[in-house]
Order: structure tokens, then C-alpha cells, then sequence
């Protein structure tokens, strides 16, 4: 086998292996050499050449997704690594693990003003679990980095001898801090760095290691939930006729059906499920925002719920946001083994277990079901709002809304469905998605900076098939994203074009002057035909309904490329037509 | 006229005007439209809408690079923000003044689960001037960030009173702390970062300003020399025969004629110029690698300077950097009133003054010129160095080096040309290019990363016409750059598309192997075409010579759209021909 002639090089690359890091994502670049050399030539590791890091680092964060391990991006020594930054603060935040390994030059040549060199310690700091800043290799007892680390000594044996023990601590530095840091990775699941120092020559491979790091292995340590803790929830829990549960995101069948079968048949409980929670039951509430949005007063009151349970990653729905706060419950549980976010306010217990161990505990200690009208009371708002809903799909033009309608029931059973940032995420959460579906989207930042990429990067690594469904602006953000040899032929995109941000004409702007147009809306006239041209895409396109349903018919069969459909909306009715909804509703 | 609402948004615009901020880059969203409504609305200012804020930041650079004054970029809450990073960092090695003006939620909004949230504080730590982090404007007695800043008094006058106290100071802090960055913007010549948190509603107006902040003046102290610095310098300078002054980065006509003149006359003193030093003499050297690069080692130490005098910001030529590290001098004194690198770990003095009061103090008071073969001989290796490039030029096949040949020649007199790294500005370093052009090359990370978007700030700034010369990769990777309305139609950019990273093949890697095409060379079979059909751009195309001639022949006319023209080279002869070129010269 070719090794990278680097021990350093050698100690990452078999660390990474030794911890199961698998999927290495590359940039070009020369100082990254000594990694490139080691992870492309071991058939251990899959390896991926993407040019732009800003779509490299989301499209491995979009594996690491998907296989819930880390993965890697590998870079080359300057501003290559800052384009990393995006999608570490959104692994950060939606908690994917994700190992950044930066090539840097040797401490001596930082700040003296050689080519592609910035100061790279700890660059991530506000985002990151873990910075690990490796030490060069000592090459030779004539080769030193930096006097100070070796003072001269005048009897050469006690000089080598010297040597050999620096060189040892160096070497036990950098597979410790190696590890740490992807133990950090897995363990708190989010995204580390390893700074990695390497000196010329850097091309030199040697078919034996030089190295053999000792593996450190790590047991997490399983928390439970205290007993009194329990006691006092019981307690509340059987005090309380209108519990509502709230499911922010979460990974496909993550919970077990038995506790949310139980759940279900509680008459004092509702469950809230944001569309990127994936979690069905017919007793749950999906749509949320159709649930909350056409509330009035009155009935906001009696939707108060004494306690609120929250699990799962961040929440999208603003109206629920908004909801909450203004009724606040008496009590907030988040379970979850990460931080607790206080989102409304109102914060009382954080249990840092799972779901299910919350729910193995929990449930089976309850004797029996509180009596209440908060579910069927919901229950029934809940059939009123598919009513009106279908009435109002049925009366409306061709927009946004309808187009959405389209296209998520479009999606094939069983298969991946990533949603871009923001319109199209938002409007996911007015209808009621096939249960079949796993559902993602960018939450942690919310940015329109990487959906795309993330999607291939699920495509890529899910064996089920993968549409993305985004709107113009996220779309040619990334359209990098799209250069990638890696895109399964059985990719699909579904790019909703109203030809700017739609989004902001909902907002209480300044509609329809040249200002609102430029600096809000970013008017344009692009299409998405020329970058599928590009990259080899298969492009088709829809205007009005018939040739909407003539697109969807069989953009879902087999084909030879990935394909791309584009659908253009009228931006002057699409925010009508959704402002009017919430009004219909009521 | 129209103003945002928010007194902290009027204050921020209100002090950039005052500072003579007059170009603002905004980029679409909800948290930034205090910002966006009010720059926009104000005649004094002239903004651009850009969508991808990579491509923001590396434009408003560009425009800050040719106008030798702050610019700005405005962006939303959330990772918005980290794309700007490249630009940062860039604008940070290479002195741009550039100020970044993020909006931000309040602070009991964040680390709670909001969406587009991060951790903007201080974000770019690393590669910043300085770090302004605003406070929330107090918005009335009853509606507090935080009740730690402002206790419950029981009487209401008191209240009042503490409250309008508070308000006064979070007003002053926030005026200082604007004009603090800025200052520094201006005086350091670099990027600074300025986070202004903003409370809903976001998109109020009035008509009238609620604030006049107080505009502080600075002024820059003026260093001079010591006397007893410039003593020691004149005694050295007039003790050695071999000078060499070496000159990096530096704006065109930023030195006096009559300086450089002094210099070209004094037989001791050679003057090695970069491509970007704008700087231009008969008498001095510029192609510093191919005057370099065939030395022999008997030539080398004739080369070898007594005094290295440096100025300018980072040296592209990695062959001059080995050769001074090689042969240092015994003095090197770095001129300017930047940080000065210790490029050849050989410093002794850091001169802090421009080059012109260097020169202005030092020359006049030379009373002779020290007898030297030092220019001479060098002017004879010039001589043949010319004549072995002339002949090896005619002797070459279609390639890279034949084609910037062609490229550099078309380039129009007197008019703007920005380099691409690394390829582009590599060979630029081998030819003598037109006397009457300005240079320009993203030299601060060296980053392949914005040099498209730059160019395009460039020839929205400069009144001359701008012509881009870039690489494949490069070009590709900052493609959203053409996503840009302001690009004027004489706006020209040549890509020489080796269709993938030639300037890999001339390192020591493992050629023609699969592993080195896909992950150093990173193979593509990509045109630009395509992004020109997108984006408006004129498309021409060449792969021979006859075509290459015929191409330019009308390329700098006058067109109605900027022009794009692709050269096609061939990858396998390219880095053949480069590397027989330094065997050739010898």
C-alpha cells in the first residue's frame, strides 16, 4: 500500500480509520498533499474531489447526515478553510459530527508573508466543539522547529537523546489532541477541527507506516433520569389535562412506534410534528402553522397547554414560536441529550436522556390517562383546516401554494425529500407530507448557503432516492453544488422560481417600488437550464398547471442523468395567494 | 427623506456618511432592512444588490482596492455572515479597507433556537482590525433588554430618569464604538466588523432623523525617521556594492517618477519588480522569475545582495523567496507603515514611513553613487534572458505559455488588468507586461476563491476598462461572480481553461495517474459558456492559434455586454513546455 512518507499524515489518516471515519472529502491543493496521497491510495476510505470548499464542507455534512457518523473534508493551508465556515455553523447547531482537516505551513513560515497562509488556530471558535492544533513533526535532530524546543547541547548523545524524546511527546501530543477531538465529534455530534502542520517535501509516499497510534477507546457514560426528578413529572403529568408535545427535528423512525402509539391514545396530549421531525401518527399534528395561524383569540386561550415536551432539533414554525411565548406553559421539559434551547421562554426541566429512554421510563409509570377534550377538541379544528384547505387549493390560482401542493405529493413513497431554505421549508409546513417521506432541511442556520449540496451529499449516501425541493435564490446560491461527479443519476431537483426572494413579500416590506424590487425581493431573470446544460443535467420546465402535471408525470422514471425540473411562478399572486390562505382558514 | 425607524440603524448610516462610506454592498434578508432601507434611500450613497455574500464581500473589496477607501457590505443574521469570511481575510493580508456590517438579533434572542442565529460576536477574530459589537437601542421604559440593566424603581421619575440615563450611554457607546472601526478601517487600511442587533418591527420608516451623532476627527501622527536610523542606513548603504530593493504589491503611481529615476541610476542597486508593483523602469527588472530561475550557482552568489531594501505588500515569486532565503543579505530593511514580514528571516530594520518619505529623506542625502558592476551585469543577463524567452516563444507549441504570450500583448494600453490566482499571476511573474497597465491579483490568501468577483468591484470602480485574466478553476469556483447587475459592458475576462489545475502538473506529484487527475488536477471538461448564456455575457471561444489571433482581434471593441473569451490549451503539453522553459533559458 502507498502511505503519504509524513508520520503525521500517517497518524491522522489511521486515526481516522481507527474511529470509522469513512467518507473523505477533498479539495485540490498542494500543502494538503501528504492527507490527499494517504486517503485516496487506502481503500478503507471513499473518497470525494470537490473543488469549492463551501459545497464540500455541506456536502459531506449531508452524508454525515444520513449515515449519523462523521465525515471529513480535507483542505488545503489558507482561505480554503474559511469557506468551510457555513456549514460547520450549520453541523454545529443541527449537531451533525463532521471532522475539519486543514493542511497549514510550519509555525515558521506563518506571518512572514508566504502565499495561501492565514492564522488558522481555532479560526472556527464561536462554532465549533473542538479545535485540535497539531505540532509539526521534528523531521531530523538538524531540523528543528524553532530553537527554543531543542536547546544545544554540547554531548551529541544527550542532543539525540533529547531528540528522540521530543520527538515521542510530539507524537503523543498529536495522537491524543487527534483524538479528543473526534471523540468530541461523536460523542457531543457536531463539528471538530484538526489543524495539521506539514513541511516540504510533501508528494513522498513509502509503502510501510512509520507509526502505529494507540487507539484510545471511550464509553459514554448512559445518564438516566433522577428519581425524584420522575416523581415530580408523574406528579405534573397527572395534574395536567392539556399536555402538548412538540417535535422539532428529528431522524426517521428515531422514536419507537409503542410510545408513540401510547401517546396517541391520550386524550390530554397533542403532538405538534415539524415537518423535518419525522414522526407520523394520525393522532398527530402535522402543518402546524395551518393549525395555528387561523386561531382566534379564544381559541389560542384554550389551546394553552399546561405542559409542554419538547424533543428534537430546532423549531421552524414561527407561528408555534410565537404561540408559546405569548401562552407560555407552566412547565417546559426538553429531553435530549444535547443543550436545551429556551426558546419560549419558559424552560423548567431539561432531561438529558433520549426520547425513548424518556419514554421508557415515563410512560409505563403513568396508571392511566388523564380525561380531556384537548386532543378530540384539536382533532376536530384539525379536519375543519383539511376541509378549507382542499376548498382553498381548489379555488386558487396557479402560485407558489398550489405548485407545492404539486410537488409534495409528487414525491415517491419511501424516499428522501430535502427542502431548501426559506419559502419552500415554510410552506411544507401547510400540508400534510406522504408519511413515507424522510424529511431534511438546513435548520441549524437556516441558511440559503448550502442546501443543495447538503441534498447530494444525502443522495449519495441514502440508497433511497432523493429529491430537493427549493426555491430560486437557494438554488443559484449553490449552484456550485452541482459541480460534483458523485450526483446519482436518480437525484432530482425541483427548483420553485418566482424569480427572487418570494419570501420577503410576505413580510411587511415595501412592496413594488425599484427599492424593495433590487434590495428585498433581488429580482432576476435567471433560469436553471444553463447550469443543467453545464453539469449535465436533465432540465425540464413548467409554467401553468398542464405542463406542471406533464413534468411530474415521468420525472420520477429511471433515467441516465440526474434531472432538474424548474417550475416559474407568478411572484405578484404567489403572496396573495398565501396571505389569503391563513384569512380562508379562519 | 425616507429613514429606517431604528435610531441604531440611522446612527451607523449617519457615520459611515460622515466617514465617506459612500459604496455599500447589500445582500438580501429581514434583519438587515433597517440597514438596507436606509442606504438605500439616501442619494449619498451608491448601493449593489448581490445576492451570494462570498461574492458580495471579494465585489465591494474590489471597488475599496481601487478607491483606497472603506467600503461596505450589509448583511442579514445567521451564516450570511461567515461567507463573507474569504473577503475578510484577504482584505486583512492584503491592507484593503473594508467594513462588514452585520445585523444581528437581540441578545435574548440568541443561543435560544431562532432561526438564521449564530454567534456573531467577534466572529472573525483571526483576520480583523477590530471588532465592534453594538447594543440594542432601549426602545421605551417598558421594554428592557434584560432587566439587569435597569432595576425596578419604585418611583416613576426615578425610572424615567435611569431609563433615559441608559439610553444616553447605550447611544454613546454605540456612536464611539462605529467610528472606532471605521477609524481603524481607515488609518490601518483593513477589513473591520461592525454587529448591530435590531429588534422587530424591522421595516418602519420616518421621515425625519431621531439622532445626530457626534462625528470625532482623527489624525494619522506622522512618523519620521531617526536621525541617527538614517545615519546608520546611509553608512551601510554607502559601504555595500551589491543592492538590491525588492518591490511587492503596490498601487500604480504611488511612487514619485523622480525616485525611481535616482535608483535606476546608481550602478550598486538593482530593482526587482513584481507584476503587481505597478511600478515601471527601463532600467529595472521585472519577470523576476525568469530572471531568476536560471541561475547558476556561481551566478546566485554574484546575485547575492548586501542590502535587500523591500516595499510593497506579498511577494508572488516563490523563486525570489528560496533565493534570499538562500543567499540572504546582511541588512533587510522593510519600508512601510504596515506590519513588516520577515519574508527571508533576515529583518534588521522596519522603516515605518512610505516609501516616497523614505526616498524623500534617504536619496538627497547621498553624495555619491558607489562604483558597482552590480546593474550592468545584471542588465546583460536581462538582455539574454529576453532573447532566449523571445526564441523559445517561437519554438513552442500551442499551451498556456504560448497563450498569456498572446493574452498579456492584447491587453489595451492604459487600461486595468487583474490576475487570477495561481496559474494566471505565476506565468504573468515570466513576461514584461505592457508598462502602461495597472496590475492587479488577490495576493493577501492567494485564494482561488473571489478574484472574479474583485475584478468585477474593480471595473465598477476604476473608469478604465478592467480585463480579467484567470485560470479554469478559479473562474469556476467564483462563478456566482457574474451574478452581478453592475457589470459594465467593457467589463472583458479570458479564462485559459486546461480543464482542470495545471499548475499541479508542474509540481512533484504522481502525474497521469487516476489518483492524481481526479484529486490534485481535478479534471473537469467544463466551458464557461454556458454561465455566459446565463448571465449576458458575450462568448468567444479559442483552442489553436489562428482561432486565439482571430478571437482577440475584436475583443476590446466596443460591445453592448461585457465579453468572456475561453481559451482552450492542451493539459498534457503545458507543463512540459513551462518546465523546458527554465532548462531553455539557461
Amino acid at each position: 500500500m502507498i502511505y503519504p512518507n509524513i508520520p503525521l499524515a500517517q497518524t491522522v489518516i489511521e486515526l481516522c480509520k481507527a474511529k470509522g471515519i469513512q467518507h473523505i472529502v477533498i479539495s485540490p491543493g498542494s500543502r494538503n498533499a501528504p492527507l490527499t496521497l494517504g486517503f485516496s491510495n487506502n481503500p478503507y476510505f471513499k473518497c470525494y474531489s470537490v473543488v469549492d470548499e463551501r459545497c464540500a464542507a455541506f456536502f459531506a455534512m449531508g452524508i454525515a447526515q444520513q449515515i449519523q457518523k462523521p465525515t471529513a473534508v480535507v483542505c488545503t493551508s489558507g482561505s480554503a478553510l474559511l469557506n468551510y465556515y457555513p456549514a460547520v455553523a450549520e453541523a454545529f447547531y443541527s449537531n451533525i459530527p463532521f471532522v475539519v482537516l486543514s493542511a497549514d505551513r510550519p509555525k515558521h513560515l506563518i506571518g512572514i508573508g508566504d502565499g495561501q497562509t492565514i492564522n488558522q488556530k481555532n479560526v472556527f471558535d464561536n462554532h465549533i466543539l473542538y479545535s485540535a492544533n497539531l505540532k509539526l513533526d521534528l523531521k531530523d535532530e538538524n531540523n528543528l522547529p524553532g530553537n527554543e524546543d531543542l536547546p544545544i547541547f554540547k554531548n551529541l548523545e544527550d542532543r539525540l537523546e533529547r531528540f528522540l524524546g521530543l520527538q515521542k511527546d510530539i507524537q503523543s501530543f498529536n495522537e491524543e489532541e487527534i483524538q479528543v477531538a473526534i471523540n468530541h465529534s461523536i460523542i457531543k455530534q457536531g463539528p471538530v477541527h484538526i489543524n495539521i502542520p506539514f513541511d516540504e517535501p510533501l508528494y513522498q509516499t513509502v509503502d510501510k507506516l512509520s507509526v502505529a497510534p494507540k487507539v484510545t477507546e471511550f464509553s459514554i457514560k448512559q445518564k438516566t433520569i433522577e428519581s425524584y426528578t420522575l416523581q415530580e413529572c408523574l406528579e405534573d403529568w397527572n395534574a395536567a389535562t392539556k399536555k402538548m408535545v412538540l417535535v422539532g427535528v428529528n431522524q426517521p423512525n428515531a422514536i419507537e412506534k409503542k410510545w408513540l402509539d401510547e401517546l396517541a391514545e391520550d386524550d390530554s396530549v397533542i403532538v405538534f410534528t415539524e415537518t423535518t421531525s419525522n414522526l407520523n401518527h394520525d393522532s398527530f399534528f402535522p402543518s402546524i402553522d395551518q393549525m395555528i395561524a387561523p386561531l382566534t383569540e379564544k381559541e389560542e386561550q384554550a389551546l394553552q397547554p399546561d405542559i409542554l415536551v419538547t424533543f428534537g432539533g430546532l423549531i421552524v414554525s414561527k407561528k408555534i414560536k410565537a404561540f408559546l411565548r405569548k401562552y407560555q406553559p407552566r412547565e417546559h421539559w426538553h429531553i435530549g441529550k444535547k443543550d436545551a434551547n429556551d426558546t419560549f421562554f419558559c424552560l423548567t426541566s431539561h432531561l438529558e436522556v433520549t426520547p425513548n429512554q424518556f419514554f421508557e421510563t415515563f410512560l409505563p409509570k403513568l396508571t392511566h390517562y388523564v380525561k380531556s377534550h384537548y386532543h378530540s377538541d384539536w382533532m376536530k379544528v384539525r379536519e375543519l383546516r383539511l376541509e378549507k384547505h382542499q376548498q382553498y387549493l381548489e379555488q386558487i390560482p396557479f402560485s407558489d401554494f398550489k405548485v407545492f401542493n404539486y410537488l409534495f405529493k409528487a414525491v415517491p413513497n419511501h424516499t428522501v425529500l430535502q427542502i431548501g431554505n426559506s419559502s419552500a421549508i415554510r410552506y411544507a409546513q401547510l400540508f400534510t407530507l406522504n408519511k413515507t417521506l424522510e424529511v431534511y432541511c438546513n435548520r441549524g442556520t437556516s441558511g440559503i448557503d448550502g442546501s443543495t449540496s447538503t441534498a447530494v451529499g444525502c443522495a449519495v449516501a441514502n440508497e433511497k432516492q432523493t429529491t430537493f425541493i427549493t426555491g430560486d435564490l437557494s438554488f443559484f446560491y449553490d449552484s456550485n453544488a452541482l459541480w460534483n461527479n458523485y450526483i446519482p443519476a436518480n437525484f432530482r431537483i425541483i427548483v420553485v422560481n418566482n424569480t427572487g426572494g418570494g419570501i420577503f413579500r410576505i413580510l411587511p416590506g415595501h412592496k413594488d417600488t425599484e427599492n424593495f424590487d433590487t434590495y428585498f425581493e433581488t429580482n432576476h431573470n435567471l433560469t436553471a437550464k444553463h447550469l443543467c446544460d453545464m453539469y449535465g443535467l436533465d432540465y425540464a420546465i413548467a409554467n401553468e398547471e398542464t405542463s406542471l402535471e406533464y413534468a411530474l408525470q415521468g420525472f420520477y422514471e429511471k433515467s441516465e442523468k440526474p434531472k432538474l425540473l424548474e417550475v416559474f411562478t407568478p411572484k405578484k399572486v404567489n403572496d396573495k395567494v398565501l396571505l389569503n390562505y391563513f384569512e380562508f382558514l379562519k
